[in-house]
């Protein structure tokens, strides 16, 4: 008798710019549009899909959650640069500038990291 | 070329205790621990992990990010007072009386869903 994580929630002023922007970042596809959320997720893994609520405030203090991602296919730089392209910004939230992950914020200011090492990084030191 | 999430990070006045709480709502182990976080995640699926990371500050408002949990293995109803009795809370963030869903906040104020619906609910409906 546990939980399982079904969804990630991710409020937002502008639902659907933020959920076109997490398909981007991921590969995911939208799933299901409802007034109440917008449902992204993967076609072929299973895992937590996200849903983008609307909310009417904006963003004001540092997320107390956020998801670190790695590059899947590419090195950690060349998917910073890819996700710049689709609307994500550098974000300073006091990291050491030795950090080896990079902080980037979407579209409402959401923080996020890329981590140094990719997904095929990870599998080959396995 | 894309991202993969990998961890679903939180920040945490007192990392261990949240830790504690989140290994045991997911059944969940802890994996690694250091100074600047602490990593649990399942002995046996694959998916993101949590790192719970030490943050000065308390939580002032309402969280951009949640998380939604099924129940597996049991009843929603059954899970949420599971869960209360790890040291959950119900809140309010001015959901509808009538939701499916059971708001919940952890022991540090992070508010969390429990759908109405388990795992099992979703898989035998597929």
């Amino acid at each position: 008798m546990t939980s399982r994580i079904a969804v990630i929630s991710i409020d937002a002023l502008r639902p659907r710019p933020i959920a076109e922007f997490w398909a981007a970042v991921l590969g995911w596809q939208i799933l299901e549009e409802d007034p109440d959320f917008i449902t992204i997720g993967p076609a072929d893994r299973p895992g937590p899909t996200i849903d983008v609520c609307p909310v009417p405030e904006r963003k004001t203090v540092k997320n107390r959650l956020h998801l670190d991602l790695r590059a899947d296919g590419s090195t950690a730089a060349a998917e910073v640069e890819r996700l710049i392209g689709l609307g994500a910004r550098h974000a300073d939230v006091g990291q050491d500038p030795d950090s080896s992950w990079t902080v980037l914020a979407d579209p409402e200011g959401n923080e996020f990291c890329v981590l140094a090492r990719s997904v095929q990084d990870v599998e080959g030191a396995r």
